[in-house]
C-alpha cells in the first residue's frame, strides 16, 4: 500500500472568496497616518497611489469574506490548487515522529506565490481604466509575477529591481523582459528618490525600501499609472489567503489539522496567506495552533524590532504605518534571500505579534541553506532562499518533536523554488556563504529617532 | 461559468504499468548489432553497460504492458500526475478554432519529463547492487534528473555535460551539484574518447554523441558502475509512456480525443512518451490520429537523415543501431535546444517513421523562440528551448485550422520549462539569435560512408 503523498483540489473546489482577518481580530490594526498631519488616512487618501479597490480592501475591517472576481478565479485556475504535500522523505531524513506537510506554492508557472496577488491587482487596475503599473522587486519573484499578470490584462509594467539582486540573479530580469516588462536597477538615476540615494552613497546596492520609493514616485508622476506592491499591505495578504484556504481543505483530505503553521517572513504576505485562515479558528473557536514567522537573522524586525509608526519606504513617500520595524533607513545585509530584506512587518502581522497570536524566529543564513539542501535532496525541490527560512524553522520544530517524542503536525509554506537562485547555492556549495548578525547598536541607531506610537 | 482549465489525476488513478509499443508494432524494430561481428545482440550482451532489467526491457518485443515497481510508483507520486491543460489563452491569441491541449511535464520539481526515466533506472541499478551511475547530458535536464534520482536511491552520480551547454546554462551544473553529483564538461581529458576528440579539435564544444562516449567509457572501466541514458533507447521511451497514459485518461476527462499529437524530438523519449499510448489505438483500432515529431532545422535526422545502421555515439562504443541518422560524426550547430542536438533517432521511432505511422517537421531556431514567446505571454509558462519546437509545430497546425475552419484537437507535450535557459531568451530578446540550416553537402558528407542496412 503506497501512502498518499499529495493532496490536490479540483478546480470546482477552489476558494471563491478571500479571508479578511481584520474583520475577526479582537484588537484591530491601528490606521495608517498622514506623515504631515499625523491624522488617520481614509481609503480615498491612497487612491493617487493604488487602484481604488485595493485601497478599499486595505482598510476593510468589516467583511471577513471578500468575493474573488470571476476573471481572477479564471486565472487562478491556470495553476491552482497548488499541492499540499506530506514530506515523507524529509521526515525520514530527520528521523522525527512529526508529520511534516508543505503547501507547494513553488508549483506555479512563475515559481512562487506572488502571482496570487499580481493577478487581482492587475485585474482591478484594468477594470478601473489604468494603463500602466509599476512596482519594486527584491528577489525578483514579485516583479516576475507582476510582469506576467500585467501582460495578461494588457497593461504596461515598469519594475524597479533592487540592484544587489539584479546582479545576484541575472535570469530574473530576463524573465521579466520575456513577459514584456521594463526593468530598472534600483537605486536608479530615473527618479528623484534614486538620485538622492546615489548622491549620498554611490555604492548603494539597493533595498526594497528604496525601490518602493522609486516605484511610487513613478506612479504618482505618470498619468494613468498605479503602484502595486507584492507584500506588507493588508490587501496583498488578503489575496494570499487562497494559500491557507486551500491548505485547510487539503489538510482535511489528509485527515489532520496543524499544530504548528510556519511561513518565511519578509513583509508578511506568504506568512499571512497560509496562517490567517488557520488563525481564524484560534480566534473564533479557541484552537491552539502555533504560528511561527521565520525571518533572517540579518533583518530581525519581528524578534528585535520596535513597534512604532514608521515609513514603508526609505525616502518617506508612504503613509506612516504602525509596525514592528528596524527603522526605514535600516540597510539589511546582502543575504541571498532578497525577498526578506525589508525593514518592517505588515500592520496586521504587527498587531497579531503584539497580541501574542504568533511569534517570530530568526534564522542565520547558513542554517537556512543547510535546511534547503536537506529539503532538495529529500523532496526533490530546490527551495528559494526565502523559503529555506521556513524549512529551517520547520526542521527546528521537527527536531524538538524527536527529542520529546511528540507526533506534532507541522505545516509550512514553500513559497517558491530556487531554480533562478542557483548562484546562491553555488556560493553555499563552495563554502563562501557567511552569517550576518545585526548588532544591538545598529538596531538602536536606526530605531531611536522614530517617534513613539 | 468558468471553463475547466486543467485535468489532473488523483494518485490512485495513476498508471501502474508502462506501455511497450514494440509488442504491438506490425514491423518490429530490427535488432542492434555487434559492430565487430555485425551479429544481432541479445539483452545479456549489454549487461556490461546498463543494468540488467533495462537491457531486458530494451529487447522486449513480447509484453505490451510492463509493471511499474512499487518503489518507482511511490516516487512518481512526488509529482505525478502532471496536469493536462487546455491552452485557452494561446488559442485566443492565435484566433484558431482548434482545441489546443498540452501535457505539462514542466510541472515536475526538476522542470522536465526526464525524471520519469531517471527514477526507474536508478531504482533498478540499486536493486542489482550497483553503487555508481554515470551519464551524459545535453541541455542538463537529464543530468539533473539523474543526479536527484541517484541521491534518492543512495547512488553516486557522475555526469558528463556537453561543454557548450555547460557554458550556455551555468545554473544547470550547480543544480546537479546541489543534488550531490560530480559534473565534468565534455569533451574532457578524463577519458580516452574525450582526449582523442580534444587532440583532433581543441575547440570542440561537445555534443551528446561525444558525452555518451565518455560516460560509457567511465562505466565500463569502473567497478560496480553502470551507464544510464536519458533518451534514444527503447527502455527510456518505455518509462516515458506514463506521460501518454496519463494524458489518455485526462483527455477522456476533457471529453475529447486528439486528432494530432506532437512532441519535440531529440532522441525520441518525450515524443514516444506522449505518442505511443495514443498510437496504440491507431495500430489496434484503426484510429487515425496524426503524430508529429518536431526537430530543429539544424539537426534534421527525421526529415533529411538516412535510415542505416549507425553508432549511437561519436567514438563508436555503442552497438550499431538501425536508425534515421545524420551520421555519428555529424556535429550539430550550437543551438540553444541542447537536448535536441543528437545525430540519430531511437530505433522504435525510426521504424515507425519508415512505416509512415508518424512524420517529422523541422523548425528553424527563430520560429521556435517566436512560439515560445507567444506561449509564455499567454499561458504564463516559459518553455524550454526544446519544448519550443513542439509549440511551434502545434502553432503551425492551429494556423492551418484557422485557414480551413477545422476544429481539430491538438495535443502537444510541454517537455520542460525554460527557467534555467534564460540566457537563450536574453539572446532572443536582444535580436542575437540566428537560424542554422544544414547544407545537403554536409548531410551527404557524414552519411555517405555508413554501410547500407
Amino acid at each position: 500500500m503506497i501512502k498518499q503523498k499529495k493532496f490536490i483540489l479540483q478546480e470546482n473546489e477552489l476558494p471563491t472568496q478571500w479571508y479578511n482577518i481584520q474583520a475577526d481580530m479582537v484588537n484591530k490594526p491601528m490606521p495608517p497616518l498622514n506623515p504631515a498631519t499625523r491624522k488617520p488616512l481614509k481609503a480615498e487618501d491612497m487612491y493617487p497611489i493604488f487602484c481604488e479597490e485595493c485601497c478599499r480592501q486595505e482598510m476593510d475591517q468589516e467583511h471577513a469574506w471578500i468575493d474573488i472576481p470571476d476573471e481572477v478565479q479564471e486565472r487562478y485556475r491556470y495553476y491552482r490548487s497548488t499541492p499540499l504535500v506530506r514530506a515523507y522523505a524529509l521526515e525520514k531524513a530527520l528521523d522525527t515522529p512529526a508529520h511534516i506537510y508543505f503547501k507547494n506554492e513553488s508549483a506555479t508557472p512563475l515559481g512562487s506565490h506572488k502571482i496570487n496577488s499580481a493577478i487581482p491587482q492587475c485585474y482591478y487596475c484594468k477594470r478601473e481604466g489604468v494603463t500602466n503599473v509599476t512596482t519594486e522587486t527584491g528577489a525578483g519573484q514579485w516583479g516576475t509575477a507582476l510582469s506576467y499578470a500585467a501582460k495578461t490584462f494588457g497593461l504596461e509594467a515598469a519594475v524597479y529591481q533592487v540592484k544587489i539582486t539584479l546582479n545576484q540573479k541575472p535570469y530574473r530580469s530576463i524573465l521579466m523582459r520575456t513577459f514584456g516588462a521594463q526593468v530598472t536597477g534600483s537605486p536608479s538615476m530615473s527618479t528623484r528618490a534614486g538620485k538622492d540615494i546615489i548622491t549620498r552613497d554611490p555604492s548603494h546596492q539597493g533595498s526594497l525600501g528604496t525601490a518602493i520609493s522609486e516605484a511610487i514616485e513613478l506612479a504618482t508622476t505618470t498619468p494613468n499609472c498605479k503602484y502595486t506592491l507584492g507584500s506588507v499591505l493588508n490587501h496583498v495578504t488578503l489575496h494570499q489567503t487562497v494559500i491557507g484556504l486551500e491548505a485547510e481543505k487539503q489538510m482535511e483530505m489528509a485527515g489532520e489539522y496543524p499544530d504548528i503553521v510556519i511561513g518565511c517572513f519578509g513583509g508578511g504576505s506568504n506568512f499571512g496567506g497560509i496562517a490567517f485562515p488557520f488563525m481564524r479558528h484560534n480566534i473564533l473557536e479557541g484552537k491552539t495552533t502555533e504560528f511561527i514567522a521565520a525571518e533572517p537573522e540579518s533583518c530581525p524586525k519581528l524578534t528585535r524590532g520596535v513597534f512604532k509608526y514608521d515609513f514603508g519606504d526609505e525616502a518617506g513617500y508612504t503613509p506612516l504605518l504602525p509596525m514592528f520595524t528596524l527603522g526605514h533607513e535600516f540597510r539589511p545585509a546582502n543575504i541571498h534571500a532578497g525577498g526578506l530584506r525589508y525593514h518592517g512587518a505588515g500592520v496586521i502581522v504587527s498587531q497579531l505579534l503584539k497580541d501574542n497570536m504568533m511569534h517570530g524566529v530568526d534564522i542565520p543564513q547558513l542554517e537556512s541553506f543547510d535546511a534547503g539542501m536537506i529539503f532538495a535532496r529529500t523532496e526533490g525541490i530546490v527551495p528559494a532562499p526565502e523559503s529555506c527560512h521556513a524549512i529551517a524553522a520547520a526542521i527546528r520544530e521537527a527536531e524538538k518533536c524527536k527529542e520529546s517524542g511528540e507526533e506534532k503536525v507541522i505545516l509550512f509554506n514553500l513559497s517558491g523554488h530556487g531554480l533562478i537562485d542557483m548562484p546562491s547555492y553555488s556560493q553555499y556549495l563552495n563554502g563562501d556563504l557567511i552569517n550576518f548578525k545585526v548588532s544591538d547598536e545598529d538596531i538602536t541607531r536606526f530605531t531611536k529617532d522614530i517617534p513613539e506610537v
